[in-house]
């Protein structure tokens, strides 16, 4: 998004692709990867049992629904909390519970950030969160949780075990932060499985390649991965996973490129 | 697909809005919607168990996953056909086998094809297909399965159940076909519950109201649903379903605007 | 149950045997059948969406987790509403929320009982319900639902289509009672799917030829299926559907029934 | 099972009560203990992703069961060995794929056994395993996996990475054993949960309790948890946990006491 934002005030000085968008960066990385890091990070950090616990997932993007995903997987009872009414529905749609922050808060045993937003848990939520709650970031920078909001309530925080910070609020309630609010994934897990970085690096390297190849051709933008390259990286994934999948006959070839077939 | 077609040739005489392409629509009308009905279908035309049942989807996309992911629910082992690259991982990382038909219908009790192509169950599959095995289709026109196929190999089939033609293949084999391989959510079962069609003409409602505005700007070309209906039947469906979500403050419209912030 | 109470009172007058209770019949019948057959009733009766509701299941037994699990797996958010603690811990490690029927009715927009007891929903739930809710029963008999307290509430229902009656509240909320409150999954569904009964009826045979051969050993009190019925309809059922298992070595026999081997 | 082997062989000298047998012990620490502290040392071991792998769960008891649900549910697809025909129906009903090891060890990305067996992955189905597999145990002894089966095939191991050894095969294959075929999740996770353990420690300490005091009255056999103990842990757990349930009314009580009610 700022990456756009920073093309529309015309403030780029080269094409930029973003493979942030690229169908195979963001169902692995983000998707997928998230999903299960966010969990190896969990596990690391905390030891706690996820099943049975009512988790809050703020934000339903790509990250947001890997996250959401393998809590389900684990047994968590999930909320998500979000902003843009498609993804809220899409969420009430796979069977999660949707609430507003300030009433998820108030019920949430974990909440992991996921929105690439600021203050998502801010004063206002805090003010009425649970007792033993444990908030931790999955999306982007350390400010989707307020740290200046945590210690206005709590003070200084202690340090309870590796990557756990605890604060104590003054009506006894204590609150866990995991990895100082920064990327949990990163901070107290290994980070995306192997396997997703290869898919990453490959996107990354053949848009590298095709940037220099067709520099000349394009504008100070900001470009999608062609769609060659994703399903060339999809290709060649399949082939080492030793999938095989069906191809077009001809004749089908021909019936999707037409428009007089059919009854 | 095929309206596309059309445009592209300059066959197209007026402006279109490509209804179905709206997330509204596809979100509820092709995932959600094609996912319970075809199971309603089902239900109606067998009263088989799905539980326990190796079931093929050909095609992941969005009917294809609505329909892979309801027969998971209901306890089915489910493999899906592909021929995009990238659709067949998605589906391989959302924990489905996937395979070429081919090998697919040897193993299948039940086949169920969403593609929107035709004879994506075609004699070579048929000469190798499970006995037992129940084909339907989901997707578009009864093409889909090669009923040309499925008679030269069984002959003219006897009607065994409402719904519900049995072909007997030379071999013994019994292979059944639903609802004449018309659309069995529409057919056996009472097509997508109401609440999606609501939201279905709601879109479509719309998107005339404002083609009708918008005429004389417009290109006679296929547009896409504007995304301000789409939000709009989004805001409204979680309204009439009691569901609140929350919205950005002043200060995180500022921050995803810019790209001056973070850490 | 009751029929143990017979028992324990020294009514029973034969030899019986409890074919409910055995594993072939409760894992097909109870739950995996009345799971699907639920919902088979659910869309016949209503053709409303499950994905995205408010269901809760009132009832974690063998019936109760079979319609959980089909809920969930057809999009639901489910509620689950218990008496027994240890009941209400799996539901609550199944991912699933876990409260009171009094507080449960305010939020739901569909509620299913599957307990086997009486007045599981009564006035004091239906006081509150929420506006729109749908009642079924999937349990037992039409008592599980009060229906007594359904027209005091809301007088003589109203038939708005075939299976659902509405009743009016004083104040305007509606509510829908399905099937006049008896098993949904017979009244509206077409029942269990055959191969479910295909089932017990093989364990009520082979549990009646049991009882006619060995009559005379047995004592006028409730029996569980003997374990090798159910072990032999497993057998033939895994036969019937193609499937292979391991078998014990005779190694892996022998460390099964010593306690020397091990590290 | 070797206990009551040894009581049935008269050599127990003194009461025992089977705490393994527990409700609250089984359902925690077994499955969903052992589900989620598998994958905590699936991750901390290999940093591989679960999503889109095979993963075969060898046996389907409560380990079993809890390691598949959450391989499933981190996106694995799951293929369960069995050699009880009920469990192995229980497996398909649940929508996994059922096949012999020596079948699905050839296509196996990934083999967790928990069986309490030995020899459960032994020289005929490695004979013929897939190129890269890891195997995992989650059982209890380090001879579920034939370790001597992998040396005579694959010479001695190359310690690859913590936790994980390299077994090479002559014709190029390398298999990869994790914590020397011992408790994976104690290996290399962390072991179970702490709210788990707690509940375990509870159930121990309150059967010893109980042992002591009703000592006199016991002969030297093997006892099962006294239905009060489980039912007392469980209703501290929800307390612990928030979350408040039904009772049953007295009018309820009496219903399932008798038999002369119902329709």
């Amino acid at each position: 998004i700022r990456l756009r934002a920073l093309a529309s005030q015309r403030k780029l000085k080269f094409p930029v692709i973003s493979v942030n968008d690229a169908h195979m960066k963001y169902l692995f990385d983000n998707r997928y990867g998230t999903g299960q890091s966010t969990f190896d990070g969990w596990m690391t950090a905390t030891n706690l049992l996820v099943a049975g616990k009512k988790l809050v997932v703020a934000g339903y993007g790509w990250c947001g629904r890997g996250i959401a995903m393998r809590a389900k997987g684990l047994g968590a009872n999930v909320i998500v909390t979000e902003v843009d009414p498609i993804r809220a529905i899409e969420a009430v749609m796979d069977g999660f519970e949707v609430k507003p922050m300030a009433q998820a808060a108030r019920e949430a045993d974990i909440i992991i950030t996921a929105t690439g937003c600021r203050d998502v848990v801010r004063e206002e939520h805090l003010r009425n969160i649970k007792d033993g709650c444990v908030l931790g970031n999955s999306g982007h920078f350390d400010n989707e949780i307020s740290k200046r909001a945590l210690e206005e309530l709590g003070g200084k925080p202690v340090r309870v075990r590796e990557f756990v910070d605890e604060y104590r609020f003054p009506d006894g309630r204590r609150i866990y932060l995991l990895c100082e609010g920064r990327l949990m994934n990163l901070g107290a897990g290994q980070g995306h499985p192997v396997e997703i970085m290869d898919m990453s690096f490959s996107i990354q390297a053949l848009s590298l390649q095709y940037l220099s190849e067709n520099y000349e051709k394009m504008l100070p933008s900001v470009y999608n991965v062609p769609k060659e390259i994703d399903n060339e990286v999809a290709r060649l994934k399949l082939k080492a996973m030793g999938i095989k999948i069906d191809r077009l006959t001809r004749e089908q070839k021909l019936y999707l490129s037409g428009w007089e077939g059919g009854t």
